[in-house]
């Protein structure tokens, strides 16, 4: 029993820990705009990469600090510097120098713990994203913030973590030569954006592996373990329903608001990606209920269980309980108890209890008790 | 036992497969806009059918590929490119090309898990809808995506499987010389979408049958198959709600938004069609409160049936625990048990008994136990 | 058993089948605009009725065919056709060419299964209602469909079935000159319209009586007819509720929207139906949440019967199980027991019993367990 | 039993009579504006009260017929006709003849079975109001309806009953000279809705108070009376919820309309009284909250005894049925069972039937169930 | 069990005790505008402190009447009056009458049962704020009132009792010479909104932990003691929303409504504490479900146990109940039982029994009944 609540437990906490509120109170007191790391990952020291493209070439470079990046606005094209790691005020502080970021906002890439969002600071967009992902053999949903930076010829985009989930834009901006090296920086933050909305399709795709196998337990061998496991993906959709739906209103902002940071033809796309924001919500919906359906007949299917031996024992009982008292009977010290001096007392008597017997299952049956 | 588990399983799990998220993970990190099929289909070649007609004449092609389809826009008329299947790239690509239309636009034709939606690019409009059917001895609900493009004299229709739900309409332009062949394109997709409506109002029916079937069986023998049957009606009554809800959003915003590609006769039939979209929509409702209403009924049923049982065996055991007590007492084997020798013990010890079974019914009676 | 069963299922229904989807599979298929009857009522011969008034004189005409109509639009006046009857589609459409009515409003009128609506034809307004009645001795809420069509100068109503519940208007009519005759079609149509949505609250008092009869045999003896009557009154409760809220929108959007058929005077009286109208949403209310607090009464004293019987079994098993022990023990056959033997023995063992019992019962007591 | 639910039943009466619909039948048929009078009150003989005041003087006159009122709109200030008693249709008229008021709201003031609401007539604004009072030593709330008129220059208030609450302005009226008597007609309007509102927060403190004594007594005897005072105040506060919200909505309406007869000083005053709206609103959600939280501890504490109780028996039982079994061994009637006739037998029996019992005991305890 | 339930009271009441209505009678009556205090508060004697700065100099004042602050919009700068103790209408009045605010916002001012909420008096802002704390060793949320009055180049601030949580603010004020000192009024009610903002989160910080020990609790000892924490917090969460929620809204109209008196660079702050309330307010949604994921696995912990218990009774009622009618049936006296005479009779029927249990034992295993 209590390693069953024991291992309940412990998914429990899994599952609860990353939603905690992160520890803020270090912050308390402190003026608006203070830098200061809100999150649970370890220091990281920060990896920064500019990549500087236009229709013709497309240059990488890894730089330490971001004041030896290259002079960037002089050439034509586009500037993307991607952050890895965001718990180095200093690096943060510099870049916000450099591009002339507002120090809320520099406060916010620092602090991991926030919704999807997006803010219009007039010269540049601010977009917070979560992108999510499942470690080896857990069901338990890990979320890691992504922020963004949209200006006027550049992007800058903060990784709680590493930032390996970018890896596909960067390789179609090396090798091809089509619509995103010739559309600007909107579209380079759009085609981001969509990489880590797929992403979500592919932890969904999983879930809906467990969904199956649930299914196959539910068959063979439903027991506190498919409860937990129902319990815990129950526990994940709320989650991921929680980052996904602002997530939707960042976008369906993004296309409804028409910042002039935001050209024409990138709006379908957006209107593309909206859509899919949307699919994921209904498909999380969709499990949701799936969820609940299974949980019905797992709960019905115990009650039942409870109820057919409950039932057994009432019957059983039922019959016996006349017969032993008629045993009891007989089995009495009066000296004057005529029947037993017959001879054929005990056999009548084995033979009215078998009757008794007889007519009960009878009556049982015809009242469909079994 | 197992085997209603495995059945209940089995139902579920044909509810469940068509509403999982189709992969999709293959599409993961290409560029927005690639051509990719997203289904269960096996792949099927497609078929594609040209009807032009106009108030004088009315003319059918099938061709092979759209590049042989005749010269369209050169006589007067409305253009209807008609095409089945959807899996193969190449032919979506060339249509898409003809008729010059944006690459997400293909992506959504192929990729047949989308919600029911409508696409303003200003030169044509993209209808997104879900035609419903139930296989023949399944009450599970069965959906084909239908997208439609309607641009200024011509529309195209295409099905994810064949297309025979439109046969009526095609044979309404063949036939009658009347409106449809008078207006235009707009009518033309109005009517397309009026046949998919009123096919849910035949797929209701079928579970308004259902439903009738089950009270009968509610009556006459209400077993687990009952309830089976009920949460089976219930995952697809809330399916198809899914499904009909943004249909209704599509029609309402066709009718609103007054894009110049429908022109105004148009419009008062497609409030008529709205209308019968939120007629749709409470005829589910009205379904699903009758559902809660049975399932309120058979549980009702159920737990009546054990609560009965339940008190049979305690007013048994009640009766009989005393009693068993008394025979107990006198089958003790002291030696001065004055009470054994009497003469008229053992009936004195019989009237007893009765007398307190007489007593404990009375009493049962009339605190209404039974 | 079966019997409360089956009387539930007649009573689920009788409720359900008026409400199920009328067949509309006749139609799948057809052009839009073709007039085919869906309800349930046999065919019936049309009886039509014209009235012209105005402030001097009020003429009422039976006539069999609509062009018998005398000329009508000659006189000033209003002109208040009553058509009762809607299932022959000629008559239907001869009334529709004489006065230009689109195809789809004729449709709709034709087809008894449709939700209360508005609709605006520029020309004329077109309204559908629906009529409630209680069958005698039946709780049962039944509907039929009238619809109005307001032009300017004259007025058509249609009636499913008989049209007695327009008497009070027709009596006016004749025998008032007041604001009536004065007043203009829009009056007509709104006086018409305040019988119908009267007769709600004459419905609604009698399911108040029936409420106040629960009551008393809540108290009196709450069976299982009981909880019958509550969930058909519940669902009839439901059903009610579908209905009025699209007629509170009907009546809102005439007063708000303005047509230039609702002349000033008319708008104070719609408002007024309109309060109405909230009225009876929130008597609705009102009743729904007294049947959910009876049914939490009656489910309550259910449970509380239940639990008392199983209290008393578990009082009465838990007493005398150990005295049946004590009595069995010394029913053993044991050569060497020297209790048995002993003179008090017996009258000891029986004083046990008793301060066994008086203790337990003294134990039950303090544990406020009866 | 039948006592208790007789009492629950008895109080449900009680708070279910007042909300049921008023008798609205004989108005049925009858032409709109027709003044029936609608509620249960005996009737009343119309108390008529004429107050007119300016910043000079303020002076009271009782008439009974408001044709024998002084030329009121003589001299400036405010005239305030309030009338207790709405029974009497011919008064109604009368005074609606005198300030050509509309028949309809001539209608709405003799029927007390309206809804908090305003209407706005132009020349004059409607309020009708729900002022609510306990009886004593009750806790169900009692509904008078009070009807206000607003016109330039003068007030109408019209109580169903007798209209005391209203004295405290009187007495303002009176002995101030400030902003109330500087201030129009609206200022009036607003005090006596103020006073009015005000009352809403005495009967609230009175639920408070009886909701601490509830909770007294859910710790010292929770029993069926618990049960049924919170079902009563549960019952009540979905009552006053249903006054109060359209309340809000017509001081909202009041405020945001910015009718002419509403000057701009008056405006502030009506913000505050609909932040007193909104804190009752508030008060009574929380009440509710509450409420469900005592039923929770209630419903949990009923069950644990249940469980309790259970469990007793499950143990007592299951320790002795193996006993019983032994012993019952030993009492058969064989001739050869050698144990009976060694001299240990017994004690060796006990001394199992002692080991019996504690490992039973310990097996339980370890496993926690007691 | 009365123990249980006592301390379950006790931590009702006292959670129930804050948000009771706070006594209002007391002003029922009363003109509005009426200085009445109205809280629990004992009364307290006002400390007015005057805090004047620029961008060179901060100058702090602690003054005994507010008409012996020194002229404070002769020097250019930003003047903040903080109060500390609301209930001495006299102090109230005085500084209402020195900076000319409305009568009714003083009412309000006194009043310590608001709502958070803002309105806009042209000439200043006024603001309502709750600040929450916790007391030691306790998880009951208090509430405090703070009212802020936002005027051109001043701003006052009120509060309920001690007001030490803007100490950052002031030591910000003294030592910084930064924005804080550079910006307007309206930037100093900003920074004083922030510290009481994000005192919430350490609040909710609290809540986190004590969250994290109940589910040590939950697989330790899963006791009432833990249900009472759970329906504490639950209760608690309720409230914690109910403040938050108008909070969230008070910020928005800020925000939005764009009053004069709130300079643009203020706005973009104000975003940033809005994104606070909506993260705080998904915060508590996150802990609600997490407390309600809790009390689930509470509640089927409870009911599992249950369940196994009556199971092992059912198992062992059912296997002994045949054996002792087996020994009963040869316990029976007849003289002539042929059974009782044989040699062997005595180790058969242990047999026969012990056959029987093992049989049943099987049985019971294959229907996986244990």
């Amino acid at each position: 029993m209590t390693d069953r609540v024991l291992s309940v437990t412990i998914a429990l906490r899994q599952q609860v820990k990353p939603r905690l509120l992160k520890k803020r109170s270090a912050k308390t007191g402190l003026p608006p705009g203070s830098l200061i790391h809100i999150g649970e990952e370890k220091p990281l020291i920060p990896r920064i990469t500019v990549l500087h493209y236009n229709e013709e070439e497309c240059r990488e470079t890894e730089v330490e600090d971001i004041e030896q990046c290259p002079a960037l606005q002089g050439t034509p094209g586009v500037t993307w510097i991607n952050v890895e790691g965001i718990s180095q005020a200093e690096t943060i502080e510099k870049i916000g120098k450099r591009f002339n970021l507002h120090p809320l906002l520099l406060e916010d890439v620092m602090n991991s713990d926030q919704r999807p969002k997006i803010e219009d600071y007039d010269d540049y967009l601010f977009i917070v994203l979560k992108k999510i992902y499942l470690k080896e053999n857990d069901i338990t949903i890990h979320a890691e913030q992504i922020s963004m930076v949209l200006g006027s010829g550049f992007a800058i985009t903060f990784h709680e973590r590493e930032g390996s989930v970018f890896d596909p834009v960067r390789q179609q901006l090396k090798n091809d030569k089509g619509r995103i090296r010739r559309l600007g920086a909107d579209y380079l933050v759009y085609s981001l954006m969509d990489v880590v909305v797929d992403n979500y399709f592919t932890v969904l795709e999983t879930f809906g592996e467990k969904m199956e196998n649930l299914e196959v337990q539910l068959v063979a061998n439903p027991g506190t373990n498919t409860l937990k496991t129902m319990q815990s993906l129950k526990g994940n959709m709320i989650y991921l329903r929680k980052i996904v739906w602002p997530l939707r209103e960042v976008i369906s902002s993004m296309e409804r608001d028409r910042s002039p940071l935001i050209q024409d033809p990138t709006h379908v796309y957006l209107r593309d990606i909206y859509d899919h924001s949307i699919h994921i919500m209904d498909t999380i919906e969709t499990y949701r209920d799936m969820l609940a359906a299974m949980l019905d007949i797992y709960l019905s299917s115990i009650s039942n269980k409870m109820n057919e031996i409950m039932k057994v024992l009432t019957i059983i009982a039922t019959i016996f309980i006349p017969l032993t008292f008629i045993v009891g009977l007989y089995g009495m010290n009066f000296e004057y108890m005529p029947e037993l001096k017959l001879r054929w007392g005990y056999p009548a008597v084995l033979l009215l209890m078998f009757a008794i017997c007889v007519f009960m299952v009878l009556y049982f049956k015809r009242k469909k008790w079994f």
